[in-house]
């Protein structure tokens, strides 16, 4: 790992982490997270593991979401079939922004097509006071490291990203009880009563970050952190309200070194307060997802000289595919504009996209496309 | 009419209409989407007529969400509530934006807590050439006229804005069949089939635009195009595959010479298209709404000189009043940088929103906040 090994100490590891034993360091997606253009460019996507594949529904057959999340053998296979597929640069850890407050003993179902319930909303003091009475143990963390760890050995040189939720977009969930367009509940929170706000977005961050890092020092070279809902405040609030929180989910998986990706929905308004999340948390090569809506070189525009990852529309997945093939070829010279440019959809697979479709994408994109 | 009659003529509007005869010509909304600094700032807000309100939910018990927009006694009534109640500066026709579809004869329902419903996608092209079979007659519009009308006579000087639907709102609900996040099915249908996606939002658009001009003939002295969905869409897709559609919507209204607001939800990456979308239409006096994510200010540079509308966020309802009493103060300040502005939410009025609080925010503008 001569090339990436120079570039920055990876002091939190241990030795036999994938990063540092030199079998993901010198990855093209670990390259480009670092700002190193590698001769290929990487590919992977949002939400590889799931739906589109016949395999993955065939694995799920008779089990809960989040029960495959928490069974370590089928969270390692599910994590593993879009690489075996589709031939993508990394692969994502099966798994779902609310296991963390599973398993902190906090009462959530995922319902299919409605997403995250709660038992009850939690946004008044009490509420909030009983909420940050549970605790996410290391021991609760057993069945993630397990699954990770199943995952990075048959993996061999091809890194897993890491994956978390947010903790504005866990503490929205929290404050309604479930999904919401507006998200009122926790915006009304911040605004309301900024001090009980801020016990249930620290709280989401201290779940969602130990959930993060217990994934990158099971094995995973990079992470990635979700924020679902984020474009939904103005940046004001952002900045105010949330990034502090942010920053703190962050803290533990920086000290490990590896690069992290910090991705939001509709956020094109907050890419550069992002991007300072990445730093003020201290991550060494920090990297910014952008969604479909923005073009990638008004993101680098916006961010400066940040490896950036992105952003094929996932709408032009059912196009015709000269249509598709000029849209990759656009959004990869948009990308010219980055130091580097690890590429994704602009948002999660479909769940009813052809899978073929994606895999002649990875084919487009390896073969050097311009 | 000194005032406002010397700034552009009004030729297409009967010498009956409340804004030709005088009537609501020099009230402070319409001086205000003139471009003209009234006086007195104005302010109404978007779903001012709706649960909110007791006397709403009293007068709604026992019937149908588009039972009741198509009652016109019951849709004048919950029209003028707010007008009474809260001193505003303005009525909004008590409306729903698939209403122009119910009337075309397509089956749609409203769904409580879900919206409206389709009996079926409309996304192939025989979907699509079914579609635009129907049409929106004169006759179909007898009571949206009607209602108009009931509300206009009692409302004096105060004016009534009419209210529609944009094109590609409209055409998401249709291609989807209900609402979605992503609005994928519309998304990929530009995309995959141009020529289908382009009938399908064509029709809409006139569907929408024929329901707008008949509340403005019958009697609106400004109109609100409403565009819920847009900033699901990046700019390019806006530009190529809606703007002409939302162009098209407003060409009949545009003829009567009535002020129109242009308004769209997470669209601040979209304003200057929105704007140029009133232009291209031949709107004399185009107004952009703002929502709640995109500072006044940051509007105002990115439309340049023109009326702005907006952008108290609902959330900010049920903060303190001081808390609210500066962030009211704020959104004012902000607005300054426009030539004109007219007060409004950054999104609609929450259904448990306090509407004294309300009353109480249309009492600080009143009196000249600053």
């Amino acid at each position: 790992m001569a090339e990436s090994g120079s570039m920055e100490p990876i002091a939190g590891l241990a030795a036999t982490h994938p990063l540092v034993d030199g079998c993901t360091g010198d990855s093209p997606l670990v390259q480009a997270l670092r700002g190193v253009r590698p001769a290929r460019t990487p590919v992977w996507f949002m939400r590889q593991a799931g739906r589109s594949l016949p395999e993955y529904r065939a694995a799920r057959a008779g089990t809960t979401m989040l029960q495959a999340c928490l069974d370590p053998d089928l969270a390692a296979e599910l994590t593993l079939q879009p690489v075996r597929r589709h031939g993508v640069d990394a692969a994502v850890f099966f798994s779902d922004i609310v296991v963390p407050l599973r398993l902190a003993g906090v009462a959530v179902e995922l319902d299919a097509g409605v997403g995250p319930v709660l038992d009850h909303p939690y946004r008044t003091p009490d509420d909030v006071a009983q909420l940050v009475e549970h605790e996410l143990t290391d021991d609760a963390l057993a069945p993630v490291r397990e699954a990770v760890a199943r995952s990075v050995a048959p993996l061999g040189t091809t890194p897993l990203i890491g994956f978390a939720g947010a903790p504005f977009t866990l503490a929205a969930y929290l404050a309604e009880g479930r999904g919401s367009r507006d998200h009122l509940a926790a915006r009304r929170l911040m605004h309301a009563d900024p001090p009980t706000w801020r016990r249930l977005v620290d709280w989401a961050a201290d779940v969602t970050g130990r959930f993060l890092t217990a994934q990158v020092a099971a094995g995973a070279s990079a992470a990635q952190l979700f924020d679902s809902w984020a474009g939904g405040l103005s940046l004001a609030d952002y900045e105010t309200h949330v990034a502090p929180a942010s920053v703190r989910a962050l803290t533990g998986v920086a000290a490990l070194g590896v690069p992290v990706i910090h991705f939001g929905v509709g956020a094109g308004h907050l890419l550069a307060a992002m991007r300072d999340v990445l730093v003020a948390a201290g991550v060494a090569s920090p990297a910014i997802g952008v969604d479909y809506r923005t073009p990638l070189d008004e993101a680098a525009r916006a961010v400066g000289p940040l490896p950036l990852q992105g952003n094929i529309d996932p709408a032009m997945l059912a196009a015709p595919w000269p249509v598709l093939d000029g849209h990759v070829r656009d959004v990869l010279r948009r990308g010219r504009l980055a130091p580097a440019h690890a590429v994704n959809l602009g948002h999660g697979v479909p769940p009813d996209a052809d899978p073929d479709v994606l895999t002649r994408v990875v084919g487009l994109v390896h073969e050097g496309a311009s």
